[in-house]
């Protein structure tokens, strides 16, 4: 089984309560290619300028991340400079400079068109489309989005849904995707529009997950300090997808468990800046943590 | 077991985006008495007016809720008015008429000082550790605040809480109580001040409940709307001492079902104004819910 991410690869520059990186690895689909590492084979598709660092190459190409569809393109990176206050849910963005990203159109190496999973990092609608048809017969083919796509390329970002198995956002833009304050009634709209699964990420306040036969809520890990989210929501996303390609049948217990090793796998990531955690990160660690997350859930039923 | 309850019996004119109530029985001791009479014999310790309605002290006698505590005193009834909207979160407070509540001194009847279970809702700090000191041997203390105490009187309330075993109270309460914005970190703080459990209400969130050994995230029922939050604290609050007054040890596995019964009444009461749901709510509807709680969390450990 393999993986294959289209998405953002960047240059960070981060400002938190608890201090600041300058120039780190980051992007979606560097996020997302770590966290899914840890429990398969990766292939990414994405675009970095003449200025990328060797290092950062040579980081992913050690997680055995599949880079054959790494354009390097006249220019620079793409870079991002933001700040964080005390309510960490929130990214102030100070800079963006697209650079090579802005004309980023997605080519996916013939060795990667057999790929089983299939994650649509938060680009063009019309691109994430492109790219999911390329695939000749995906297992899941997942998507995240933002406000930016879903207030500027609705229709197409509907028609890109029609494509999608499991949509994975934040509660914020399920809301406005939906046009429906109520989560749970958007839940329902959202799933007539083609994914199966909803995955709404609520930062501190962990995962709902909606299908058309129930619903299921997953905690946050509990952390003393979240010391820099960015990335978070792709960690997850790279957990999630990363678990679920390593189980025979995709169904709903295995979706469950899925979205705890992506909230474990977050919960890592936010404890440094940029892959500061995710570096020494362990196996062990990850089904450590897993445990404590179903401790942290547990009750027990009543007895009748 | 017994269950002793002192806090404000109101008069309540709600307006959400849903519809609006008028005058209608609230308070935060009669949510907390009516969720706990399910579960368990209740005392209520609290004052009305003169202009107090019969029909309110029928429904409560009928669940049986003890009202020997009940004080008439000259004037009118405790009156609050407010409004939510689309984010039922957050209340607008319109107009507070304290009316007899200003200067309420709790009597605790000779018959009520052998209550085993005690809930001090939100009043002032001073008199919650009056009440708590004529009760002659608790099992369980618990308690409530708001910022207003919080700010008005902090050394009052540090006080109080050393007679607390539980402290109840939502997230920016718990916040500004600890004076640090990590909650975990927040939460360690308080629990040296004399609970040994935090219970951490979230509102649309779920509940988080801290002990010096661990930690428990409840998930929210996902309701489709909320059509009226007011009382849902003090509703959760009596679910969770109801059921907690029903076990032969209040130990850590009965506190996290506490709170799930706290959460599952609590879920009923924000289906309609005032006690509107509640007065319909049978046992089996509270157990079936509650069955629907342990599914909605749950999730199958990694076989090794």
């Amino acid at each position: 089984m393999s993986i294959l991410v289209v998405g953002s690869i960047a240059l960070d520059t981060v400002e938190t309560p608890f201090g600041q990186a300058e120039e780190a690895l980051g992007g979606a689909a560097v996020y997302f290619s770590y966290a899914a590492s840890f429990f398969n084979h990766v292939r990414l598709v994405g675009v970095v300028g003449k200025d990328f660092p060797d290092e950062h190459i040579e980081l992913l190409e050690a997680r055995d991340i599949d880079l054959a569809g790494l354009e390097r393109a006249e220019g620079e990176t793409f870079r991002w400079q933001g700040r964080y206050d005390y309510d960490l849910n929130e990214a102030h963005t100070l800079d963006t400079q697209l650079n090579v990203f802005e004309s980023f159109e997605p080519k996916i190496p013939d060795s990667f068109k057999d790929s089983d999973f299939v994650f649509l990092a938060n680009i063009q609608p019309g691109l994430q489309l492109r790219v999911a048809r390329q695939v000749a017969s995906p297992r899941v083919v997942a998507c995240d989005t933002m406000n930016f796509w879903i207030e500027g390329a609705y229709d197409e970002l509907r028609e890109t849904l029609k494509a999608v198995d499991i949509l994975i956002i934040n509660d914020a833009e399920a809301r406005e995707l939906a046009r429906e304050p109520s989560l749970v009634k958007g839940a329902r709209k959202i799933l007539n529009w083609g994914p199966d699964t909803l995955v709404v990420k609520r930062g501190e306040y962990g995962v709902l997950m909606f299908n058309r036969r129930s619903v299921f809520s997953a905690p946050a890990y509990p952390l003393e300090d979240v010391f820099d989210p960015t990335g978070a929501g792709d960690t997850f996303a790279g957990g999630f997808m990363g678990f679920l390609s390593t189980v025979e049948e995709v169904n709903e217990n295995a979706i469950r468990q899925a979205i705890v090793f992506g909230s474990t796998l977050a919960s890592f990531n936010v404890e440094d800046f940029s892959l500061g955690r995710m570096k020494s990160l362990t196996m062990e660690e990850i089904l450590d943590r897993f445990s404590e997350f179903k401790q942290l859930a547990h009750f027990e039923e009543i007895e009748a």
